[in-house]
């Protein structure tokens, strides 16, 4: 006997759908990963979607009526194209033993389904390390996946190195040209696992808490980072390995240092990009320029097509005339990720890293490499 | 010496690059074609964009001052960038040998030029027949586009047939299975010469006029026609050789004719298509069904997917019972292309093409030939 179960709204089932849709598998030799796990119990719905490494759980409640508990399997994609099209409002869904369908005013689907057993079961499990945090520190933190390396000689640099220390909790990523850090205050101490977030479900997460005014929780265990807010799980499966230990190469003496005003050096930065993305290296050279207004020129040229040259004011200039070259793209993606209005530079010559550092009380630091002069 | 020139508004400039920069040629072996070809005269600038198949000329009055009558052809998607990224405000040009400065603020480009007078002559010829339309009314008959073929072999079809019969343009499309046809209405008389317009142009037009409420001219040659709205002016390049006769294969007798909402009908053929799409033919099954309230159901299924079943009520049903496949795709796009609140269908038999026309006073019809049965 087939399984009868009203939907009361779809649009909040799209909304919920969509979501857990990030995580379904999109090329797998598995072909249950590609479906949605369903489980109903009574007014209660849970929508799982996952690729194994990423995992996003939704539990609706009162958005549906079962008289009895089940679960299916259906294809992703499929199914959420159909719910998206089906005019807005209830949907009626009977379950057979290989099939479900899903109609609603004079529209009928049927669609295979897959065996709900089937699905790899991925339990919550408890052990490990709890903390609450506003999303918004989160997302800042998360955020650090630019500076992540892209390269996969390398795993461990492929994603964002997060641990605890005292009464703060840091994130660090770093391809090994630049490095960036990010720390978020807590009200008491805790000892979390050294955990290595991957870069792209630090995009995912970003994606799900981005526009949440509250807080939301994150579970630590050995291998795996769950973010929970409101009814979403998010579960992703950490990088193996030992992040390299990146303290040390932070100076901490400085010959110059001199403030600068963020937004400003962001679009000029954008201008000095159009000529100097065009080469291979995206290099630009800073210049300081001490006077009683004293000032950063920035330029940029390519042979056989232009160049382009750019002057902002600086202050608080203190310590030695400075000249060296960055890759603009570096400069760019770490004055982006800040929010300060103003930003301080710290250099030691031409062939040391430069720190920029947001004034203020944001709690984080980019470091870059200078390109060495040939 | 340096010829000096002032842009006044940085934005209006920024506005007609942008448009220009539709027809400057993207991959091409002749350099010169990836600039813009820029002219000042006193207070005039005119912007030209070419890939020798499409022209755009955009004339601008009082944005600029210029001491002197000057030419000079620029990269283009490198000033556009330049001028997009510039503050908003003034901008001064200075214009050497071979390089232009561009200057904003503290912000100074230089940028390598190509001479104007290597760059190819699209002179604008009065030969031919001038028609003033709505650019709505042009806009619709472009859009046939969607039904031009999109293979090679029969390089005709590939473009919207245009010519004159009385006091009507009409515009017809065909890629051999379905056939679009749009006649827009003139005051009096006049005998454009048979143009066959590129569909790719038929799309960069649309562009350019889809939000303008007034009149548009359009100027036929031989081997041209000319677009003129406001100070942009479109030049494409005609397809050469001779539009096969298409008013033969137009049924005029019908043995079921039926009339249903389109508005309706776009939802239902939407949500078909989700499955159908999965198969290689997104074929769709229609069936009339007499009775005191007529109906047609839609129907699409794919082997180890699924089904759908739609149903609709129609109107004015006359004739015989009716069952035919066709693609959902071709019903889809003759649908959306009309703007009736409701549609009739034309049929004679399961294997003769479907008429479907807009009822009202839209001017224009779709023919579509089913798919025939194994």
């Amino acid at each position: 006997m087939k399984k009868k179960i009203v939907i009361k709204d779809s649009d909040r089932l799209v909304a919920d759908l969509s979501k857990a849709y990030r995580a379904v598998a999109k090329q797998t030799t598995i072909p249950i990963l590609t479906g949605f796990h369903l489980h109903f119990t009574g007014e209660s719905l849970t929508i799982t979607g996952s690729d194994t490494d990423n995992t996003i759980r939704i539990t609706e409640e009162n958005n549906c009526s079962s008289s009895q508990s089940c679960a299916v399997v259906v294809p992703a994609r499929i199914f959420l194209d159909i719910v998206r099209k089906l005019p807005a409002g209830e949907i009626q869904l009977k379950m057979g033993e290989n099939e479900i369908s899903i109609a609603a005013g004079k529209s009928t689907f049927e669609l295979k389904t897959m065996k709900a057993d089937e699905y790899p079961s991925f339990s919550l499990d408890d052990t490990g390390v709890c903390v609450e945090l506003q999303a918004a520190d989160l997302a800042n933190g998360l955020r650090l996946e630019y500076a992540c390396s892209v390269l996969s000689m390398r795993p461990t640099l492929q994603g964002i190195h997060i641990f605890s220390k005292e009464k703060g909790v840091t994130f660090v990523a770093t391809d090994s040209h630049r490095l960036s850090s990010w720390t978020v205050q807590l009200d008491q101490e805790l000892k979390l696992p050294k955990m290595i977030l991957p870069a792209s479900a630090a995009v995912e997460m970003i994606k799900l808490i981005e526009d949440a005014a509250d807080k939301v929780t994150i579970h630590c265990t050995e291998n795996s980072m769950r973010l929970t807010h409101q009814n979403v799980t998010y579960i992703s499966r950490l990088i193996s390995g030992t992040y390299p230990e990146t303290s040390r190469v932070v100076p901490t003496n400085f010959s110059t240092t001199f403030v600068a005003n963020r937004d400003e050096l962001v679009k000029v930065m954008e201008r000095v990009s159009i000529v100097s993305k065009e080469g291979k290296a995206n290099m630009c050279r800073l210049q300081v320029i001490p006077s009683a207004m004293p000032s950063l020129l920035i330029s940029a040229s390519q042979e056989g097509m232009g160049k382009v040259q750019e002057e902002v004011f600086i202050s608080d200039l203190e310590g030695d005339i400075l000249e060296m070259k960055f890759s603009t793209k570096y400069l760019l993606e770490a004055l982006r990720h800040m929010k300060a209005k103003e930003v301080m530079f710290q250099a030691s010559g031409a062939n040391a890293p430069i720190i920029i550092r947001p004034t203020g009380n944001e709690p984080g630091f980019a470091l870059i490499l200078p390109v060495r002069s040939a």
